[in-house]
């Protein structure tokens, strides 16, 4: 059976989550504690003091993994129900790399005043909201204005991608012996991606990295028109003025970042880069180069979201973590801060990187343990 | 300890509930399998024909209790923070009983429009929705708009009472030897619990008994001015022309079943009513009258919703197994026949019914497996 097959056997056969009694109901004794008459001291408490939810209620360890299903995987724009397994798949992870209690939430509305308003209503119930497979520009503004709920709330896609990006890029650039400062990185894909990609590593270069963006139109420069509003504020972050198609803008690059379609990056533009390039292609399933002919073309490090190839840039080694950390840390929000120190420790727990390891693999369970541990010692700081 | 403090330090050690994996993920190969890029397929499956999420998904097995915090328990409207234990207790009971995914869902607002928008937006993550402790007269519109989203969707404080309560009153008519066509039922509340009851114990009868509800202000009779619509439909239904207080229209009445406030049954209404009188005071945790007092003033059966009396009436004898047999059975409704089919099933499930023994344990596992039977037969038959 190839991977289809077994997964919609596999999904088929059983859930792939479960909610269960983590107490025991076996007499009248435990029915009073934790239904009536007991559970009323509880909900004394919380009403007299709401911060005590944190001491008494599934809130304390709980994510609410929310879709509108706009953009899921490469499938694009298919619906709620449709995304409901990816969902649940994201929220096995959670339980599976980060012990937390995830429920996965498909909403039938995709415009943005009201995915903002039901999460709201419904984010008592969870620790923090992981925003998944919503489309830019509307993620953007979804993430912006749930950041005062009190409970972190992080849109996976752009800062999980990128937390993991540049963990890797901080250590093929050590391998190819070349600094932040002094390279020059070409990213292809303007969305959710793409956006955050570009913002986490100019924040961790301190803006000394020079970043040329482009979506399927070609870079983001001075010149361009038909720019929505997060777009012209990438052309204005990145400051540039280099106009072209990917052709052109590859020339010279250090490192390509490739977050858009399969087979758009050819064996000539690889050649045409630096020396050295770093070549990141994560279009998914179907890089945006095959891994072995870009190493061919002259790619020193090359990357892809392939667990076939080595290097595999997967939001696993990111958001589990991440949030455990802000739970632990009972953060308000997922501060820039909090998001380069997982990206810092990401890329430390490769002891001797190398070009085919760059980042750890998806697989290993301290990942996590460890991201958290970083992530909750910088919400704590700053609170 | 008591219960209270019992049932404080049990939620401050532990969640009372946990969301696990029911698959492995081990390898390289379980994580193709349960994500990317296996789970493509499932979606692509879903998104061809949306009646597969059934096939593959959490959808399947899976109830989200939804409050809005307005009236809970004896607590009265305590808001979304403080209900959420109690939604919990209710998701742990879902699961003990009838091994269904329940999470509790606690919205901010008390808008009947948004509370049903939002279900209604959330509602493809879940096969039913059992609305919890929401005030009247706004439970009775949210419940009804909410009944063409094509999954379950029941206010469980109105109707698994109701199912419980009539299943009691069964088996204390069967003994006392009445009839429900030839008996007098006094109801006192004419909220959520006392209207579904009225409407329930009027379905089993075919409209044959006769019923005078009261709320504080007295009968809900013709001369009343004061009431609102769902009461005045109420009062419609019951035809009912009697007029007066508790102490008024209890006299000679058979059956008097209370779900309102503690002792405001006195000994010398028992006395005036009709000869074996049935009491069923349900008040929490103080009912209506001391069920020992009952006794002494003649009450030949007494019921309570405690469980340190006999005939303990509670909920979960109900809403485990309708909402089992309404998955089982992919209902997209639960209807009146499942209700009452649910109510006939819990009754003959006392194989001998005695004055201290009208309803079975709630802690008897095999009640809602029995039911689950019934409700969904009664499903398949009507749709």
């Amino acid at each position: 059976m190839n991977y289809k097959e077994k997964s919609l056997l596999a999904h088929q056969q059983r859930n792939v989550l479960r909610i269960t009694p983590n107490v025991k109901v076996e007499n009248r004794d435990d029915l009073s504690t934790y239904y009536t008459p007991g559970i009323a001291a509880v909900s004394e408490s919380i009403r007299d003091n709401a911060d005590l939810i944190y001491n008494y209620t599934i809130k304390r360890n709980s994510v609410a993994v929310v879709s509108d299903g706009s953009a899921v995987l490469g499938l694009g724009n298919i619906g709620p129900e449709a995304a409901l397994p990816v969902m649940e798949g994201k929220c096995l992870l959670f339980s599976k790399f980060a012990n937390i209690d995830a429920y996965p939430i498909c909403l039938k509305t995709q415009e943005v005043d009201e995915i903002v308003e039901i999460v709201r209503n419904i984010a008592t119930s969870f620790g923090g909201i992981n925003l998944e497979d919503i489309s830019a520009p509307r993620c953007f503004e979804i993430e912006e204005r749930l950041q005062d709920m009190g409970i972190p709330v992080m849109h996976d896609d752009q800062h999980g991608t990128a937390v993991v990006v540049l963990a890797g890029l901080i250590n093929a650039l050590k391998i190819t012996g070349k600094q932040f400062g002094g390279v020059k990185v070409v990213i292809l894909g303007a969305g959710a991606a793409g956006t955050a990609i570009a913002k986490m590593i100019l924040a961790y270069s301190g803006n000394q990295t020079q970043i040329v963006i482009a979506d399927s139109r070609g870079s983001l420069c001075d010149m361009r028109r038909d720019l929505n509003v997060a777009k012209s504020e990438l052309q204005r972050i990145t400051n540039n003025t280099i106009c072209g198609e990917l052709g052109q803008i590859i020339r010279g690059a250090d490192v390509f970042i490739g977050v858009s379609a399969p087979n758009v990056l050819s064996a000539e533009m690889v050649k045409s880069m630096a020396k050295d390039p770093i070549v990141f292609a994560m279009a998914n399933p179907i890089p945006e180069i095959d891994p072995d002919l870009a190493k061919q073309a002259g790619a020193r490090v090359v990357a892809t979201g392939r667990s076939d190839y080595p290097n595999q840039i997967n939001n696993v080694l990111a958001f589990p973590g991440i949030f455990r950390g802000a739970l632990d840390a009972r953060a308000k929000q997922i501060s820039r801060e909090m998001l380069l120190a997982a990206a810092i420790s990401l890329a430390d727990q490769v002891q001797n990187p190398t070009v085919d390891n760059i980042v750890p693999s998806p697989l290993d369970l301290s990942v996590a343990t460890r991201i958290a541990k970083v992530v909750a010692e910088t919400a704590a700081k700053s609170s």
